[in-house]
């Protein structure tokens, strides 16, 4: 679905090379500044502003990969980004964890495993998120903490923050020592990804420029997102904020692609408005929805697969978080976003994510999920011989012929959706979702099955951790 | 959308014929039935069944308009319906009302005047939905209630049940009385509406039929609504299901042509699924969705405007309420329908209607009529010069021209949605939105101010009533 025709889209496109040509963008990383400069572009050293041309622009977007083969743990948990493919993530980066039993607490250790733990069990989940940071963790250790967590109970594609080349390094040896990588495999094809925020307007920072050129040297997928709040860090309008980010989505991936031709990225945007009364960001919005539209025309453009984000501004799991979490949903769904993070759990515009939320929320991406899978209306499926010629006037199907073949499998079953009558719901005690979602992910956790590990890869991963731990870890760059 | 191809929708097509033909319908009204035979269908009176041939059923798709001007009480509250339009009604025919403050009750006649209230307050509403049954107002005095409300409380375009020919003659009388309408400009255009549901399968009831047969004389609009469970009353898939709700719905319209030629009738369908282990009604599922589009995919092969339906099976306005309505919604919205029912308050599968979830869905109907306006990507909107050049790396758009000219109309603004921070929203009280909701529809009840109105003609419509009520009313008709 389109919000702009295609002329003005070709106009935004436009903008956005003139913003990278004539107003530049703010690299605080020298080695970024240096590797622009040496491909050609203007430099001011004490300014900081880097001047792109549209050639060089041209080029980069000419020589990422259309199509991305991610390799997770096991080869059932591989897939492909590109336009047309789809991917959830479930809500990521939030210092606080909710749910109804504990309630809201700063995200510790814990949180994190059990996080972990439901993002596995969920098939629809392909990615694996920083959902919440383990605040318990000290930081030079903590992505040790997320690493090892990650090679043992999941073995779907992981994530490493970009936080300096020491503990970026840090991660691809743990990730290649627990998967048993060779060197030239890990380089082949992206085994990890890590999130590229620019600092809206127009600013790149020193660990994420650091973040885009370490991964791409390595063969691994950044996901280039400026999160832009339309009225504050990006124009009050979709066009305009979009222009923005796309402006600044190219420049990083300019950059990758100057780091290393070829090097997999995934264009991305995450634009909602602020409500302007307060200055408080605002989620699925009609104008979130639009900017995701805005955003796909733009990935479209380039052809390059694309990363969009649902997400809800509501402070408890209520219905105005379940509508904003489906309408820019919709709304990502719509624009053919490729990645779409952010999907289930987020709430307070990403400041908590909720046990219950993430519960309520893979509900409706299973039903979408379903939907994708598509319907039939052959002979078999319209049954005039086997349903409808069978029975009379006012009668029922529970006994045709048609149904007996089928009522095992025909129709999507919930996890946590209750079709149970008033009576008989309130027999069982009036529970509404969110009280049933609590029972569903203590289920899940207290039934959980880690995946089969290589026991020597883990136990050499472990004998690494030990090591750089008393080494005193790698403080996070900023 | 679609869900099928075209020729298996052709294929659904021409088995809803060969059902007419082969398999007919069970017609229960004497007068249908001779309606049916004079136009030279076969007809058993034993069994009360008829068999439509095709050409009949063709010759009615031909002459039932493809765009019907529907007059309410005031011009600015017209609409038209056809393909392409959109037109929202609330939940509708409910026995019970629930609300916070009062509790899950049977509905009364004050539910029945604030939930009119509400449907007139919220702009999104274009139609009058029978939300809730007034159940303390006599049945044969009921429709005598209904009606003078509708035309004391709203100006919006009305309904009217079909519960035999007494009771309709007597709201076309109040009617015509109350607005002042010749009988010439009342049967030139429809001026009120019916739903009809067949009980599928295949069997029209009395005073389902004489309603089509009543409205279809009188120049006023059925929607035909096939209310069909896929796994009970209908066939398990949803080819299958739509296939038989397609066949009722061509009966029922065949009827109201042949009744008058030309008459104002609208297509509809309302298909989910049961819970197969239960038998219990689900909506909001991939199933309904799936329905939908099939749905709209034959009322474009007949190129007839069209109703769905949104609607859940919580027991109350919880997550999953607000999960399955919006997905069932966005069904609705991506088959095109024309009147989108049940769309806001609808619980328990219907049986309830909910103050609160009417508020909290009109929030999200609110965001999708706000979509349906657009976006524009001019100069302006882009903003080189009033914002993008304005604004230095990591600086912030609040002051830029572009802001400031825009600020106070740029983006929704919500009724019940909430986006203050979690320390704000704590010290306000924690509410939810469910529980804002009841603070919303309070305001909109304590400040309701009805439509101007002609006072002669109310008048007259009380005496109308004053004699009708005196002579018994009118029973509903079974």
């Amino acid at each position: 679905m389109e919000v702009f025709p295609a002329d003005q889209i070709a106009d935004m496109h436009e903008t956005a090379l003139r913003i990278l040509q004539e107003l530049g963008v703010k690299v605080l990383l020298p080695e970024a500044r240096n590797i622009f400069a040496k491909a050609g572009a203007r430099v001011d050293a004490d300014s900081e502003m880097v001047y792109i041309g549209r050639d060089m622009v041209e080029a980069a977007v000419a020589s990422a990969p259309k199509s991305i083969a991610c390799r997770a743990g096991a080869r059932q948990r591989d897939f492909t980004l590109e336009l047309g493919s789809l991917v959830f993530q479930p809500g990521a980066g939030a210092p606080n964890a909710t749910d109804l039993v504990r309630g809201r607490r700063p995200a510790t250790g814990q949180d994190y495993l059990e996080f972990l733990k439901l993002t596995h069990h969920f098939d629809v989940f392909q990615m694996i998120s920083p959902q919440v940071e383990p605040q318990d963790v000290p930081t030079p250790l903590r992505h040790y903490f997320t690493t090892q967590a990650q090679m043992e109970l999941t073995d779907k594609f992981p994530f490493f923050f970009s936080r300096g080349t020491p503990q970026v390094m840090d991660c691809f040896e743990m990730l290649t020592t627990a998967r048993g990588l060779s060197d030239d495999e890990f380089r082949t094809h992206p085994h990890s990804y890590t999130i590229i925020n620019t600092n809206s307007p127009r600013t790149l920072d020193i660990p994420m420029a650091q973040g885009l050129i370490d991964f791409a040297r390595h063969g691994q997928m950044s996901i280039i997102t400026p999160f832009t709040l339309m009225g504050a860090m990006a124009p009050i309008t979709v066009a305009g904020a979009i222009t923005l980010s796309h402006a600044e989505a190219l420049a990083a991936l300019t950059l990758t692609q100057l780091a290393r031709p070829g090097a997999p990225v995934c264009y991305g945007t995450f634009t909602s408005n602020v409500d302007m009364k307060s200055g408080a960001p605002a989620f699925g919005t009609p104008s979130h929805f639009q900017a995701s539209l805005a955003a796909g025309q733009l990935a479209r453009h380039l052809g390059l697969p694309w990363r969009s984000a649902a997400g809800s501004a509501s402070n408890i799991n209520d219905v105005q978080a379940a509508n904003e979490n489906q309408f820019g949903l919709w709304g990502c769904l719509m624009a053919g976003a490729t990645v779409i993070i952010h999907s289930a759990g987020w709430l307070e515009g990403g400041l908590t994510v909720s046990f219950e939320k993430l519960v309520c929320d893979a509900e409706v991406l299973n039903m979408v999920a379903e939907l994708c899978t598509g319907a039939q209306a052959g002979e078999a499926e319209i049954g005039f011989d086997t349903a409808l010629s069978e029975v009379e006037p006012s009668g029922h199907f529970f006994a045709s012929s048609q149904t007996m073949d089928r009522y095992n499998t025909e129709f999507y079953e919930p996890h946590v959706h209750d079709y149970a009558n008033f009576g008989t719901w309130a027999e069982r005690g009036s529970l509404d979702a969110n009280s049933r979602a609590t029972g569903v992910w203590k289920e899940i956790l207290a039934n959980f099955q880690p995946p089969e590990q290589n026991s020597d890869q883990i136990g050499a991963l472990k004998d690494f951790i030990a090591k750089r731990t008393e080494e005193g870890g790698a403080p996070p760059e900023s």
